[in-house]
């Protein structure tokens, strides 16, 4: 018998080996594992906050093979389960190998060790359109609050709820802004047009507002009609390369992450064309604290073509055109919150989504919410809003307590 | 008599040419020129906002063969008089050669065109000792605020003095740090340790503040010392990179403008190793829209071997170790008007000075504050404040309105 269970006992010593090497690569997080057969074991002596499944051992060949697109495809296949919390999974896996990386022993190639749950972007690029935005607004409308905002919300009070803290967030913008009655407004990338019916409905406001995808212009524009200010929102089914007019304010709410390191320069040139000289702009992107490469899972699954920027890449939109940068507030921690009552709105109308699409689908969808909030809350991403406006503008604000002194200008 | 005149006339008609063909590289500024011989003659149609008088020709060569030394040398010699307000004609100049450049036909080296009149730094570095801080305490009490303050100030209503604005600057700074009583604030580059002795007066600190300059540092240690305040700061004589402490905040005022580029990473890994994980720094410089050199004037007379960074520039103390930014402002208007009184108090004492001195020291340190104000008020020069912490530091603020409602955590 000893002779007989030998070889299992020997294979199951390999496997555990093999996972535990890579649990030391990713910094030990606090999880357990659970093989195939069974056997189940911890990887550090603290509590575990969830237990890793291997469903087959296959997986552990693809975690070595490419840590982040091995995670992302054999959870999403169900090779790999997870028990217990997927966001408290998530924020411990990301905070190990952040805490690893901040050893500084290992390049960005181990930076990106399962990088598939610290995800990098929740905008779309062209190419991402076959994932985002063409699974169209019943899918979207079933997780995202009322008024359809897909960026990072702004939680004034830590009681808000996602809907006000979106609401909060658009008139962060707005007060950033300085916006008043009668100014001309672009907005490049405007999702489904939350943030420019706003402007003009409570700022008063004129505004022309791009995007490329044609089912969100639709319906952006039915909004407005409802709310009778078609007049006043006009939306451009088209790339913001073309923009050509002047304006007060130009804003760009998450559309950056998706505009690639090349054409940042290329952007920039486009506001310094339409901003007038005392105009001021506003971009609020995903960001980094230090450049570093999309992860591959991303690339391939969710987010094609897109680059998130360090705060020194993201000058590249701005220095070549001298503007001046007036403010900038990192929002952090309110992605991650965001990200997480997304996830958990999304949990709750996860059989829906079978439904509407498959499990596999249903099971991407997670690893993307929480290791995007993980993300946030490890510090791996950061949140950036950047006010800006063209240099020797000296009719700026002399203080930013109008940013704090209730909603300005808001009727 | 004609053929005896013509020589002259000629002459005259070359030196005007050559000079409004300067003026014409600098766009044209609303000027009046006044020669030698007594011809007055306007730059524009415009009304002249002051007359820029050349005593000899050798002021027009000099400016030909180098704008900005030319300028600023031939003014401290008195070739060359300013008729009018100074800080008018500073402006004026300023303003002209910023529009100028943003036509974009010009390079770097047009931008430096009468750069001494849009100076680059009110900081020191190890050689302009000899101009600056060698000049003694009784020099500079003359004309700052009773703190001895020499950096940017914080007017929070447009009716505050510059001893005020001081204040306010030290409170805005201390709010954004976050002081609570008993931590340990590190200081790199204190002055008269105006900052360590208010965080220590009135947020309960511990501090420890370096300072290269012995005259500083005793003037510091006294001022403390009046105060009861010697058993909690510290002032250390030593060059900033010295530090070795523990601390939960770390602060710079006025120092990274004379670190050098070549050594912002080096700061950045000094800063990493001081400061604790849930620690804040906040560094305070004067920047620029856009990476540019400094004024030769300025690097040859008042301010060698120190470099004025753009944002990018910037994040090199900051991305190599992965600090998070977490808010940066920027004050540029302020230090137009903190320049602007400086100049105004200098001028009060300007027979003092020049007794202490002589007249061209009076005349060098009237293009520097000028101009300096001038850099401030056209853009040419900005001011941010960067607040920021190590990466995945979760006890962050939700919100900024902390830094506006009062005095918080200030005793």
């Amino acid at each position: 018998m000893a002779i007989e269970s030998s070889p299992t006992f020997s294979e199951s010593s390999i496997d555990r080996s093999m996972i535990l090497w890579i649990m030391k690569r990713i910094g030990n997080p606090n999880i357990s594992i659970r093989l195939w057969n069974g056997d189940e074991f911890p990887v550090t002596d603290a509590h575990p906050v969830a237990c890793m499944e291997f469903r087959e051992r296959r997986a552990v060949f693809e975690l070595l093979r490419s840590p982040s697109l091995g995670f992302g495809e054999c959870y999403t296949d169900g090779l790999i389960e997870i028990r217990g919390d997927m966001l408290a999974f998530a924020n411990e896996i990301t905070r190990a190998i952040t805490d690893k990386n901040d050893s500084g022993y290992y390049g960005p190639k181990i930076r990106s060790l399962l990088h598939a749950i610290r995800v990098n972007s929740l905008n779309r690029s062209r190419k991402n359109v076959r994932h985002h935005y063409d699974l169209g607004n019943d899918f979207y409308r079933l997780w995202l609050d009322e008024r359809m905002v897909y960026t990072c919300a702004y939680y004034e009070t830590r009681a808000a709820t996602l809907a006000e803290a979106q609401v909060a967030k658009l008139d962060h913008v707005c007060r950033k802004l300085q916006l008043r009655p009668g100014q001309k407004v672009i907005e490049a990338g405007c999702g489904w047009g939350a943030l420019a019916i706003h402007m003009a409905e409570h700022y008063g406001v004129d505004v022309i507002a791009y995007n490329n995808s044609r089912e969100q212009v639709a319906f952006a524009r039915e909004r407005a009609a409802t709310k009778n200010l078609d007049g006043r929102v006009t939306f451009v089914e088209d790339d913001y390369r073309n923009v050509d007019q002047r304006c007060d304010a130009f804003v760009s709410v998450g559309m950056l992450e998706h505009v690639g390191l090349a054409s940042f320069r290329t952007l920039g040139a486009l506001v310094k064309r339409c901003l007038k000289p005392e105009g001021f702009g506003l971009i609020h992107s995903i960001g980094r604290s230090f450049p570093d490469r999309t992860d591959p899972w991303i690339v391939k699954h969710i987010f094609p073509g897109g680059h998130i920027p360090s705060m020194s890449e993201m000058m590249r939109v701005f220095e070549p055109h001298k503007f001046s940068i007036l403010d900038v507030e990192n929002l952090r921690p309110h992605y991650a919150r965001t990200c997480a009552s997304w996830l958990q709105n999304f949990e709750a109308v996860a059989d829906e989504v079978a439904d509407m699409y498959d499990e596999e689908f249903v099971r991407m969808w997670r690893v993307y919410l929480a290791g995007s909030s993980a993300g946030f809350q490890s510090g791996t991403l950061q949140l950036y809003q950047v006010v800006f406006t063209p240099r020797g503008n000296n009719k700026v604000p002399w203080t930013r307590e109008y940013q704090y002194a209730g909603t300005s200008g808001k009727r």
